[in-house]
């Protein structure tokens, strides 16, 4: 079986690397020379629009899946005229543009921030008047790790927002004042099957996740937003894995956003759990039924953030394993993370502790 | 980091996997093209004692290790003449003669079979009177796998023997009839540390191990093995994963034989161990602590022989990983296996007699 993935960053590189032991030969297409994935996959060195390295990389593959949301459309529909491609392109149109997403998971009945779609300023103010200060305002499109929003506290703060994103397609919601933030991931099968990893705990520092750990959130809440995950999936005949963030604000669980790939807050799945969230989605993508989700102890994730730390030192921590994907260090660029297992809640913040102290984060 | 591994099979390739997260990048020496380490890992395309092959191994390296234990010896001191070779030459050595590796062993005061050497026809007959029946005649040198053995259950049987093995360097060893087979597993780092996991019990079917899981011996014989691998650790210097295999008989823990490498009987620790038996020898060799052995669920292991099982078959399998070596099929090798993890032993033991039924074994 031979699966292209389109993108060789990190994710790229865990999926061919989960894929690789299963018999399932994987091609990657990225601009990049010397992407991570291109350790362990054949790598096309392409744009994602340049349509000869399209051709070249279809050329002998069985399916294609992808690894980043924004995927062009049009390269979504032209390799879906050739191959399989999951998850559907539907699920990449609306994870691509914040306004759709927004209404999608409005129209499932899921809880959303207030939201309104702006185009002009005076949208904006009115926008502003409705929802209340304070707001996020936000590009619907190509937003990522915190990039394109601006949070307005005080109006004060509304002209240099617009200013910054104004002209483009933008979108206002209400901010949410989070207790937690957590993130719901499961993988769908082409049988319909859905298998769950238990819920866990983010903290992001502007925008940026830094850690990730699992967390008992209470069988309430787990629930929710299983039904949620499960309700965004039927819908969209969804195969893969997806992923949806949410806060926590007392009783209540809104949908932040959902990324419909592996996502960076289930890495500590290669070692914690029976099939990681890489594994499943390969075997999902190529019609096998998803793996088993138990997760066997406590874990977590710390991402390295522009450089990476001394191995030897990760080294000297229990339960620590360090993903280096050999990227160039850059401020603020995910360039690793290192994975945290343990035989129970407390020693793991322990040992997560400890990284923190190697990571000087 | 730089670290090659003389050998690109399938344990090269586990390896090199294992290493690659750690920013630890492997070069193989193999003479196969397409070995399965090449799959993941720079390779070298050269025989074992071919010294231009060698000078473009060692190139730019900063350590050696190996996956098998008949390196040529003289291979073994070249590149110790260059680089620092772990685990030390004087244990391969040792591991390569059976003769010496029994004497090791009781030098060290270990309990293990009734042996002699055996040179000509009238000390094979001088040592079957000694040792008595069954026994077993054995190649001192290259057996594996059962290969190069035969057992003598009556005198009748004492001539074809002589005739298959004569004329070589031998051992004559007392047959045990053994209640049960084990290994010990554990990892020495250049401080001195020694991290072991937890027993494994063995299948052997003709000479070639066919499952192997985690064990409860009791306290007492799980002591006594760590014991053996810790003395034979110190007494060599070792500096990796070692591996003994011992048999179990009624209250006594006799030594079978010794792996200077990871092995076989561990390869579940890729799934359920903090650190697999991969990674732990590769942080050896570069010289950071041993990591974590912790075992955080039951799991076993069955290896794919001649052929490989239907991918999709085993997917079906709840808590089975394939792990296809991408070898060329071939009646009675080694070309895979599927690891097994459960919450309990009996969950495991289902889930084993699922994966042999897939297995046809």
């Amino acid at each position: 079986m031979n699966v292209g993935i389109v993108g060789g960053g990190q994710l790229g590189l865990m999926l061919a690397s989960a894929a690789l032991p299963w018999g399932i030969r994987c091609r990657v297409l990225d601009p990049t020379i010397g992407c991570p994935a291109s350790q362990v996959a054949e790598h096309i060195v392409g744009e994602y629009d340049d349509y000869a390295a399209l051709a070249e990389f279809v050329a002998g593959l069985d399916r294609v899946t992808y690894e980043f949301e924004n995927v062009p459309v049009a390269t979504a529909r032209w390799l879906g005229d050739r191959l399989p491609v999951d998850p559907a392109s539907v699920a990449l149109e609306t994870a691509q543009d914040r306004l759709h997403e927004k209404a999608f998971f409005q129209a499932l009945g899921a809880d959303v921030p207030e939201f309104r779609s702006i185009a002009t300023e005076a949208e904006f103010r009115a926008g502003m008047d409705e929802i209340g200060l304070p707001a996020v305002l936000k590009t619907r499109r190509f937003g990522y790790d915190g990039k394109g929003q601006c949070v307005i506290r005080t109006l004060k703060e509304a002209g240099p927002a617009w200013e910054r994103l104004g002209g483009r397609p933008l979108i206002l919601e209400q901010y949410i004042p989070f207790d937690r933030e957590v993130s719901a991931i499961a993988t769908r099968d082409h049988a319909g099957d859905i298998a769950h990893y238990p819920l866990v705990e983010n903290v992001h520092v502007e925008g940026i996740l830094r850690e990730s750990r699992t967390a008992d959130l209470g069988d309430q809440i787990s629930a929710r937003a299983r039904a949620v995950v499960e309700r965004a999936m039927d819908r969209f005949g969804y195969v893969g894995v997806l992923a949806i963030e949410f806060f926590v604000v007392g009783d209540r669980l809104i949908v932040n956003e959902m990324a419909p790939r592996v996502h960076n807050s289930g890495h500590w799945t290669i070692e914690a759990a029976a099939t990681s969230q890489f594994a499943n989605h390969m075997r999902a993508i190529v019609g096998w039924p998803v793996g088993s989700t138990q997760v066997y102890c406590s874990a977590g994730m710390l991402n390295c953030l522009g450089s990476m730390p001394d191995a030897g030192s990760v080294a000297k921590i229990p339960g620590a394993t360090l993903h280096d994907y050999h990227k160039q260090p850059r401020a603020g660029r995910k360039v690793g993370h290192v994975a945290v297992t343990a035989g129970t809640d407390a020693e793991r913040d322990e040992r997560m502790a400890a990284v923190r102290r190697v990571l000087g984060a």
